[in-house]
């Protein structure tokens, strides 16, 4: 059997989705689809919409066959970082190809960048360095670099444009695989409709996920965003809001962040991921003036960090996730299996001695530094939802879900 | 001026304690009277119903002059730890005497009790150390020592019953006080009415503070407890409801604890103070599995550990009080002023020049560890009885309440 990689977040699940889905497969002629997908919290550094039970499920609703977990040291890491695990985790599964949506739906244009950029690695990592000592952030002293050693000297049609956050993730996906010599095929698709943070538009079925969650609580309601996500992500999302009563949102887990970062004080900041160059004070100042998620980050905000940046911050914060707690994760170390429908399992049996990193189902029968702190996540991730409640342990008691 | 010093907690302030304070100035024939009084966590490992300014103003309203703030790593600390920080306040502003209350209201059987210990201390101490190997709690090593070497050989009516709670921190003030060197002489009046623990009686002007919280929780109202309180006590618990809308108890603060459990992990658990003996794995799984603080206890509780001493763990946890924060305050380093009288206000006029330890008013204008650290507590305090809209801050904006 032949199966195609897809790297996702289904935060959540929606029509362009289920597009790219088909679409991969179809292009890439494979037999079925494997997507990697972030668990609780996500790249951009916030909590899920809901949890990755629940993604699963809409995942394998809606055309995908085997889901494995992206650990959170890398679901919750920047471009680089993110891509790499998830391409090592999609070269160990076995996959003959991945497929990964790009503004233009070429891929040569990717194969270009990539070898001018080594043509020239030195003076562009250089160049980089530089821009970031002047005080502006790593996604646009990256782009600056590359706009001035490689997009001046070309045609633009020739290589990919690095300010589009599509481009960004499908480059580091392929610099990953080239890495790892890794020998599946690369494929892009063209992204559909709505660019990436754009509002809704009604009337449509296509919307990104950006715009379907500002949507989302912007209304207060799944209604507005029910044309944009197939039938059983509509339903899946209306019983999630009536079993655990709130979304997972920094505004809803702002007061056990807020606690968190009370309790730890400055000192103990600047030993968690991320947190650095001094910025432990300023979070700890925000966090007491701040009784709203959006006036901590309104004092927080500033040109030298992203949104994004802080708000990953935020995360580690949060998990509790440290410098040496990621020196303790170098690589991913399992494939820790979701969900699967039939197609799926019958991968997984055909491939079993080919896999390159064991197939975790039940994560009581393996040990490692990645594994456990992706399971602790999943229990502080259910306090934000419900602290007086919280569903806990789920790592230990729920199967892989299976889809016949 | 002449001052009697008290040693107080006031969780509530009860008409037992109006008596205290009014006969201890009377029978000491003092001026004013100063309560050292604990913050926002108590001796037992709790949160206090109410806040430290609140009680303050109870005890301003009933008969107290001075409050000074016993600071955190004194309050939550053992007998011996809470009596000596409170003795070495006492002293420091200048108290002509100090008077705590006991079982039978005289003091000689205390002075003959310290000279006996003092007499066969090696082998005393021996004994204890013994005892606790054997598995049993500190306190009843320390008492079952006591009955073996001093009270077997004396005419019981000579020492003291070490198995009654107010004798044993009665003990334990004279211990520290000749410790100092203290000139400070000590006084002690009888308890009246119901013991330690006893539940309330109705038709009775005294109930323990014990037997009150109880009643009060049990009750969930402040009705049935009137009796016991004085009026301005009664309203302003009644006030502190519609304001904060729960009193601090574990119950309440149980999700917030139970997040920082799970998120510290037993290896972090291991660093804060008072958590020994691979007791962290048990509390990370009692974390696990209760939905309830009293669920929380039923897992955690032995018989070699009392109630008090766990709860003083999980106090810790709350707070992030590590063992290296506790060797950062090895005495007292100040003399925290919570509120005063007029009459209160004159002496420490008079007084100024003669304070062993600087009096603060301001916490802005003083800084040391341990002041740091119970400022950062009430914080954390703050977030147990509202975590969706604490009161920030309060250390540095509410400055000491003065009573006319």
């Amino acid at each position: 059997m032949k199966a195609v990689g897809i790297v996702v977040e289904y935060n959540p699940f929606h029509n362009g989705h289920l597009y790219h889905a088909a679409s991969a497969k179809a292009q890439t002629e494979s037999d079925l689809v494997i997507a990697v997908m972030s668990g609780n919290f996500l790249q951009r550094g916030e909590p899920a919409l809901v949890d990755k039970w629940t993604r699963t499920e809409m995942a394998l609703e809606n055309g995908v066959d085997l889901v494995f977990e992206l650990p959170y040291e890398r679901a919750t890491s920047n471009a680089s970082s993110f891509a790499s695990g998830a391409i090592q985790l999609l070269d160990a599964a076995g996959c003959s190809s991945y497929c990964f949506g790009s503004e233009n739906g070429s891929i040569v244009p990717f194969t270009t960048t990539l070898s001018r950029i080594a043509s020239v690695q030195t003076q562009y990592d250089e160049l980089i360095r530089k821009y970031i000592q002047e005080g502006i952030s790593y996604p646009k002293a990256l782009n600056r670099a590359y706009s001035a050693l490689i997009r001046s000297t070309a045609n633009e049609q020739e290589t990919v444009d690095l300010s589009l956050p599509n481009n960004i993730l499908g480059f580091h996906y392929m610099e990953a695989a080239a890495n790892i010599g890794s020998s599946m095929k690369p494929a892009t698709l063209p992204r559909l409709g709505a660019g990436y943070h754009d509002d809704v538009k009604h009337g449509t079925p296509i919307a990104s996920a950006t715009g379907i969650r500002k949507e989302f609580f912007e209304t207060e309601s799944t209604e507005p965003i029910q044309q944009f996500v197939p039938n059983s992500v509509y339903n899946s999302l209306n019983n999630w809001i009536i079993e655990r009563t709130s979304f997972g949102s920094w505004d809803v887990f702002y007061p056990l962040l807020r606690f968190q970062i009370l309790r730890s004080g400055p000192e103990h900041l600047a030993a968690i991921a991320d947190v650095t160059e001094g910025i432990e004070n300023l979070l700890y100042k925000a966090a007491r003036q701040a009784e709203t998620f959006q006036q901590f980050m309104a004092i927080v905000k500033s040109k030298r960090y992203t949104w994004t940046r802080i708000q990953r911050m935020l995360t580690h914060i949060y998990t509790g996730f440290t410098y040496s707690h990621r020196a303790s994760m170098p690589a991913p170390d399992h494939l820790r299996l979701l969900g699967m429908t039939r197609a799926g399992q019958s991968y997984l049996k055909e491939m079993k001695e080919n896999m390159k990193l064991p197939v975790v189902s039940r994560l009581a029968n393996f040990n490692s530094a990645s594994a456990d702190f992706s399971s602790s996540v999943s229990d502080l991730y259910a306090f934000g939802i419900n602290p007086i409640h919280p569903s806990l342990g789920l790592d230990y008691r729920i199967p892989p879900i299976r889809k016949d």
